[in-house]
């Protein structure tokens, strides 16, 4: 469970999570493919450090034949290369009020890099799955308490989801080996759902014949309307539009101001749950919504950028804009419809106080 | 002027700085060079993206020959690399009680990378700096508003200080081009200064006959007791020692667990005011100090390796270190006597909590 707070100030706590876990600068939404240093990092234990050159990576369990792969190994298996929109769960918690107590993420937990690897099916396909195997188990190097529980991190995917085409293991990220920070030397990547299942320094996968129930899996990750509701698994990226915040800002309040005239508003949008169908943009909070127009997705499973011509008048405005996927799913403008206890999928529109001249 | 909070909790806008301006998680510290992308950043305002390719830097005002040099012009000179430790000038703020508003950072605001481009002297010769040039004034492509004023980001340098051997221009971190929130194409770089000295994303350097007097050079970065005090320039990185967290974390409190056993504790330490002569460890709080071993510096600007042993029984302990430098300044144990009206410069020692056992 996440400890719950009903005061709008933050604790040392959720500062030093801030600190280590930084969010995308949002002007970083310019870019199709995120810098390494400006995508988002959600590092729940101490970054690990594993040594590429000895690496080996066991895939065991209920498996006819046990592999042990090096670095190499995976390297020399078939290459994947794949931009990736990546998010955390726990994205938009710091808008609920009260606030679930953890990482306090506005908008910015978010990036879309250029991963390489191999798919993960064929290795267990080698691997060979026995019949009684019902979900694949992925742990890291990183250990630490959580919940009171030590444990390292680990979370499963049921054996129907890991074998899907579009899961793979990643060694490198914009074309450089994973740094430290995103997994080195290898990382799991789960497309379509939020970054908590894309296991960042791979250890084990183990093939196990009942529902893994660790503390990543079923006490974390839950949306939860209540302390006792069991809950339902977050897995999949709601629909999220973000723009680049025109204008400059003021350093403490981050507040934009803008110069009268006619400008274009970019950003970019995703779903784990389709493409993105729509963006709308609102220059009065979400009173009157425009369509944007829609550019080019990066990829299957990279972000889609959108542009909305804006003829900034002086005066103060609130910027919003919101996706609807192909599913028909969109974003809710309060975060009070989209409330849970561990203020996970949190895809409550953004906004953007600015004045202009 | 700093605004400043009474209160232990942080504003939304304190928290907001610190999602965008990561600081360098702990266990960084074990690598010589820190990974791109685990390097602290402090971003005035947005990440302004400047084309490499048309990128021109005007050297210009009191010279007999204003220049006008292009990135490959740039390359073209002779070649520096040098590790630098860099740290911002106001980390150790949120020591503090009362506390500035600003950035919030607590011990995390360091790196140490490898830094490539070319001297600044030959330049300024090149250009020609006529007698009545007092000052050279750097100014950033970055812009917005601080202090009630909208400014580009700029600070100045005597021309003494801009005249030493090792301040130079860097086009590369690392060994690649500087990614966009470290500067791209070219900064400053001042090795023994705190980092606001090293200006981002240069866009014009320019010889002056007055000493510059703009928000970031005489309203901020100043040791200040009061409001009225007209303060004396924030420069040269006081002495600071940080050492790993040993053991495994705790999630959110960050508490560090460690098993009981004889371990290392290591770490690396700085000074700007010449090199570090003596790093110190204490198990208690600072109630008794063992001398640590001192290991090499990553070159005459970057910063020292030190270890010490400990003999970790079951029970709860508050670790600490303390550097001492070549000129006989150390750290202060508690934040009080270094209390100032920014919160700059704040080199407290720092103190990690863990239970053994």
């Amino acid at each position: 469970m996440v400890p719950i707070s009903t005061t709008p100030e933050f604790s040392r706590e959720e500062v030093g999570l801030a600190l280590r876990n930084p969010g995308m600068q949002l002007e970083g939404l310019r870019y199709p493919v995120t810098p390494i240093g400006m995508h988002y990092l959600l590092i729940h234990f101490d970054i690990p450090r594993v040594d590429p050159a000895t690496y080996e990576l066991p895939v065991t369990g209920r498996v006819r034949n046990p592999l042990k792969l090096t670095l190499e190994d995976i390297r020399a298996r078939p290459k994947v290369t794949m931009p990736v929109m990546m998010e955390c769960g726990g994205n938009g918690r710091a808008h609920l009020s009260p606030r679930p107590i953890s990482a306090p993420w506005y908008d910015e937990a978010v990036g879309c890099a250029e991963w390489t690897g191999t798919s993960l099916r064929p290795i267990l396909e080698d691997a060979g799955l026995l019949d009684d195997a019902v979900e694949i188990l992925f742990t890291g190097h990183d250990r630490g308490l959580d919940q009171g529980v030590f444990h390292d991190y680990e979370r499963s995917l049921t054996v129907e989801s890991a074998l899907r085409d579009e899961v793979f293991l990643a060694y490198e990220m914009n074309g450089v080996p994973l740094p430290p920070q995103h997994g080195s030397p290898l990382r799991l990547v789960v497309p379509d759902w939020y970054g908590m299942a894309s296991v960042k320094w791979l250890k084990e996968i183990r093939a196990i014949e009942e529902p893994f129930e660790g503390v990543q899996q079923v006490l974390t990750y839950n949306y939860r309307q209540s302390a006792d509701d069991p809950g339902t698994p977050v897995t999949r990226k709601y629909p999220h539009a973000l723009m680049v915040p025109p204008g400059i800002p003021d350093f403490l309040s981050r507040r934009r101001h803008v110069e009268a005239g006619r400008i274009t508003i970019e950003g970019r949008a995703w779903s784990g749950f389709g493409p993105v169908e729509r963006v709308e943009f609102s220059a009065d909070g979400g009173g009157t919504w425009y369509d944007a127009d829609l550019g080019d997705a990066v990829g299957p499973y990279g972000w889609t950028s959108w542009g909305s011509e804006w003829d900034a008048r002086p005066g103060e405005y609130e910027l919003c804009a919101r996706a609807t996927d192909a599913s028909g799913k969109t974003q809710p403008v309060d975060g009070k419809e989209a409330w849970n206890q561990g203020g996970y999928g949190i895809n409550v529109v953004q906004r953007v106080p600015v004045q202009v001249g």
